[in-house]
C-alpha cells in the first residue's frame, strides 16, 4: 500500500526548453527527498512528460532512478496513446529501478469503458512493474468510470488510482467501495489532500511539494495524528499557494508555469517550460517572485 | 450564518405527475422535520423546481410555509431564466413567510462572467428576501467562478452559496478565501458533507436527509464533534445509500429517481415524477424497495 | 411542407428591458413580411423567450397574430422545462391563429434518448397545432440524436426539425435518411443555409433576415435556381453580416447583442435586451453602427 | 492549392495488432490510386497515427512514398504532443519524398489561443515541408479558431488546413475570409465534401476513399460540373455508407472499425486495429459484410 505524499516532479529543463538539466535535476531531486516525502513521481502531468521525446523520458527515468538510489521509491509515468511506447517506457523503468509505472488512459480518441477495461488489463499484463490508474478527465476526455475501476482492482498487477479529477465524490464512492482491498487511492489537488486522508484517503501526488516538500509531509501528518489546529494553520499555506502561484496569467497552463516559475524564484531550478507552453513573462514572473516570498516567510515561521 | 443540515425537498405529485400533492407533502415534511434538520429548501433541482408549472411552484411555497410554521428556516429556489419570473417567486415566498431564496444562474443561454455578476447584483437588488448563490453547472452550464463569488459576496443581500459542482478544489478555495466574511458555504453532494465541514464548510444540502433525516443530522454533529469513529459509522451509511439508491436505472435523471423511489418504498410519499422523467418501471422499483429495506434495518442500529 | 426563409423574429423590449414593444414589433413585422420571407418564428433562441415572463410571451403571440393576420404562417417557440407551461403556449398559439409550434428540449436537466422520446411524443399528443423539433445541443445539453427524430418523425403531428447545431453532417443524414417522408428539415445558420439547400434542406430559419429579409430570401431563390453567380455575391454578404455583426463584444451574446444594436441602427427596432443581458456598450454600438451602414450600401447596390 | 480528394489512409495491421503489414498497405496503396484521388494523406486520426510506435510511423512513412513513387503527393500526419517528435517525423517524411506534413494541436494540454498560435507558427519554421494545419477539436480539446487561423495563413510555409470539426459554420467563415488568398481548406467529414465545395472549399479528406476512391472522386468532378443529378445519385451512396458502415459497435471508435472492417470485407487488407481498440466481433463484422457487399453492387451500377 502506497501511503503519504508523493511528489508529481516537474522536469527540469535547458534553455532550449527541451533537453533534460540533469544538474537541476539533481538539485531538486534532493531537495524533494530532504522535506521527508513518501515518494518520487516523474512523468505526470506536472512533468510535462506528453511534451517530451521519447529519449528525454527515457533519459529522466534513468538519471532519476540513479540519483534517488532507492532513498524513496520512484514511480514513473508511461501514459501513452501507443501500448507499444508504454510498455517501452515500463521495462527502462524496471530497468532503472522504478517501484511502480501510473498510466493514465490514451488521451486522442475517447474510449469506451470496455475499451478501457481491456486497454489497462492488456496493458497491466505486458508491464513487468505493478501499475497505478491515473484518472484525469480533464486531459484525456476519458474517465475512469467506477465499474471500471473495481473490476480493475481484481487485477494482481494494478495496486492503486491516483485520481486528479477534482470530483471527490468519485473518489469517495472509490474510498467506500474498495475499503479493506489492499488498493491505494490518491488525490491529485494538494487542496483537498488533507480532507480526502481524513474520510479514507491514502495520500496526495501534490504538486507544491516540489517547492515545499516539508509543508505538504507535516500537513499530511498532522492529518493522521487528526491535529485540526496543526492542520488549519497548514492548509492555510496550501491554499495560499493555489491561489497566489497557480493561477497567474492564462488559463490552463498557469498551474504549470506558476510551478516551474515558483521553483526558480526559490533558486532550484531553471523556469525553462517545453513547447506547446512558454515561460511566463517578466510580469508574471514578478509575481510569482513577490508572492513566493511572502509564502516562505510565513512558512519558516511554521514548520 | 446558515449551518448544518438543510434538506432540498422533493415535490410530492399526484399521479397525473404534475399536480401537487398537499397530502403526502404534509406527511413528508413532518418526517424531515422530526429529523432534526437545520433547513428545508424547496424547489431546487431535487424538488424538479423546472419541470412545474409556475402555479404549482407558487402553491408549494405558499403549503410548505404553512406547513412548516416557522420551526425551521425555509429556503425557496426562485431560479429561472426569466428575472420577472424570480421576482415573482420571490415576492411570494417573502409574502409566505420563507427566510430566503436561492437562484442558480439562468440556464438556457450560457453567460459571460461579467453578465452573470449584473444578473445576481440585480436580482440581489430586487429581492425582498436574502439570496443564496448556487453553483450548479452541469444543469445550468455556467460556473460561478471564484472571482465572481468574491465580488458578489459583497452585496449585503448575498449570505451565501450552495456548491453542487463537487468540485472541492473550488468549494475549498471559497472556503478559504470568505474565511471570517460571514458568508455560508454549504455543498449539495451528501458524500462530501462531512468532509467539507471538516475543512470548513458549513454543512450540507443533502438530498438523502429527505429519507433519512436522522443519519445526515448525525453524521453533521459527528462532524462538528470531530468523533470519527461515529463518522466513518454514518459515512458508511451515506455511501450505501449513494451508491445503491441513485445509481439505479439511465445516467442523469437516476438520481431524482431513486430518490422519490426511495421514499415511496419508505411509504412517505408516491413515486410520481414530473415530465420530462417517467418513474421507475417495476424492475427498478424492486430493486430500490431491497435495497432501502437493507439500508434502514442498519440505520435502526446506529441511530 | 414548409419551405425557404423563417425569420427567427428578436423580440423588441421597450425601455425596461422586459416589456413588450408593441410599436416596434408592428414595424419590425411589417419590415420583415416586406421582404417577401416565408414564415415567422417568434419566441426562439433569437427572440429570447426563455429570458420572458409568461405574460409577455402570451402578449407577443397575440399581437403577432393579429399584426400578421395569416399573411404568412406564425410559428410559436413553445419551448420550456414545465410541460404544462409549453401546452399554455401552444393553446395560446392556436387560439390567436398560429401555423404550428416549435420545441427544444427541456433545458435544465440533460435528458437521455429514451426519456427525450417519450416527452416528446407526449408533448406532439397534447398540443393542437403541429410540432416542429427544435435541435439546439448548445443552450438544451440534449442533442436530439438522428434515432430519436427518425422515430419521432412516425407521429403524424410532428412536421419537421429545425437544427441549430452547425453540425451539417447530422444535418446531412437526416436529410438522407428522411427523404420523401413529408419532414421538413430547416437549418438554423444563416451561413450554411444555402448550401444545405442544394443537397436537399428545406430552408433556413435566419436570423439576419430580422434585419436584412431580402438578402436571404434572395439568397434563397438564388439557390432553388442554381444561379451560382448570384449565390456567391449574396452568400458573401451574408458571411459579412456574420463576421462583422455578430463577433462582436463578448462571446455567447455577441449574436444577440449584435442582431438587435444592428436593428436598432437600421431604425427598426430599440437595441433593449432581457436580462441576464445586458445591450451593448457605446463603443461596440458604434461598431455596429459603421458595419451595418457599410453592409446596406453594398446590399442596396445587388438588390 | 490542393483540390480534390486526399485519402487519409488507414495503416493495415499485422494480427500482432502493431506491427506494420506492409504488403497490404502496397494492396491498398494501389487501390486508391487507382480510384483516381488527388493525393495521399497517412498518419491521420483514420490512420491510427498517436496508437503507432514511432518505429512504425517512421516505417509507414518510407514505405508508402515508396509504393507511390511520385504518382500522387503525399501527406504526412505529424501530429503529436512532443514538438521534438514532430520535427523528427517532418524530417523522415522530407528524406522520403514526402509533399507536406500535417498536424493537429497537442492533445495532451489544453492550449490557449496564443499559445496554440506560437506553437504553430515554431513549428512552421522548424519543418522543411509545408505545413498543413488540423483542426479536430473533439479529439485534441482545442479548437484553431478563426482568428488564429487568419494569422497563422500570414507564415509562407502553412498552406491550408483541414478541418473535422464537422462545424460548417466555422469552415465557410473560414472560406469567405480567406478568399483568393492560395490557402487551401479541406473538410474531413465525407457528408459534406460536396456541398462545401459547391460553396468555394478545396475537397475533402474523405476516409471512405479508402474503400470506395473512384465515388468519392466522381462526386467531387460533379461538383466541380455541377452537375446535380449526378451528385445526387452519388451523394446517396457517400451517405448510406456513412450510416450502415461507420455506425454499427460503440460509439467513438465505430468509424474506426466499420473502415477497417469494410475494408478486410472488400479483401483489401485485414482488419486488425491497434490498441487501445479492438476489432469489431463477427456479429458486426457480418453486418458490415452484408452491408458492403449491398453498396458495392449498388456502385457497380453508377462508376
Amino acid at each position: 500500500m502506497i501511503n503519504g505524499i508523493i511528489t508529481p516532479m516537474v522536469t527540469p529543463l535547458l534553455s532550449d526548453n527541451v533537453s533534460l538539466d540533469v544538474k537541476h535535476t539533481k538539485n531538486l531531486i534532493e531537495h524533494i527527498i530532504s522535506g521527508g516525502v513518501h515518494g518520487l513521481f516523474i512523468l505526470g502531468t506536472t512533468g510535462e512528460a506528453t511534451n517530451l521525446s521519447y529519449k528525454t523520458r527515457a533519459k529522466l527515468i534513468i538519471e532519476t532512478c540513479k540519483i534517488v538510489n532507492n532513498r524513496i521509491p520512484v514511480f514513473v509515468g508511461i501514459t501513452d496513446t501507443s501500448i507499444e511506447e508504454s510498455i517501452a517506457l515500463a521495462a527502462i523503468s524496471k530497468e532503472a529501478g522504478a517501484a511502480a509505472v501510473v498510466a493514465a488512459p490514451p488521451y486522442y480518441y475517447g474510449l469506451g469503458q470496455i475499451e478501457l477495461f481491456k486497454y489497462y488489463w492488456s496493458l497491466a499484463d505486458q508491464v513487468a512493474l505493478p501499475l497505478f490508474l491515473y484518472n484525469m478527465p480533464s486531459h484525456t476526455k476519458t474517465n475512469i468510470e467506477i465499474e471500471t475501476t473495481l473490476k480493475l482492482a481484481e487485477h494482481s498487477n494494478i495496486i492503486g488510482l491516483k485520481d486528479s479529477s477534482a470530483n471527490i465524490v468519485y473518489f469517495q464512492k472509490l474510498v467506500y467501495l474498495l475499503k479493506n482491498k489492499n488498493f491505494s487511492l490518491l488525490v491529485g489537488p494538494e487542496e483537498v489532500t488533507s480532507q480526502t486522508v481524513l474520510m479514507g484517503g491514502n495520500g496526495g501526488v501534490n504538486g507544491g511539494s516540489n517547492m515545499f516538500p516539508k509543508l505538504y509531509v507535516a500537513l499530511y501528518n498532522a492529518t493522521i495524528a487528526k491535529d485540526f489546529q496543526r492542520i488549519e494553520e497548514l492548509q492555510d499555506l496550501v491554499m495560499e499557494i493555489s491561489t497566489k502561484i497557480y493561477s497567474l496569467g492564462s488559463f490552463g497552463s498557469s498551474y504549470l508555469k506558476g510551478m516551474k516559475g515558483g521553483l526558480a524564484a526559490l533558486g532550484i531550478i531553471d523556469a525553462n517550460i517545453a513547447p506547446p507552453f512558454q515561460s511566463f513573462e517578466e510580469k508574471e514572473m514578478n509575481a510569482v517572485r513577490k508572492n513566493i516570498e511572502h509564502i516562505k516567510s510565513k512558512l519558516d515561521k511554521v514548520l
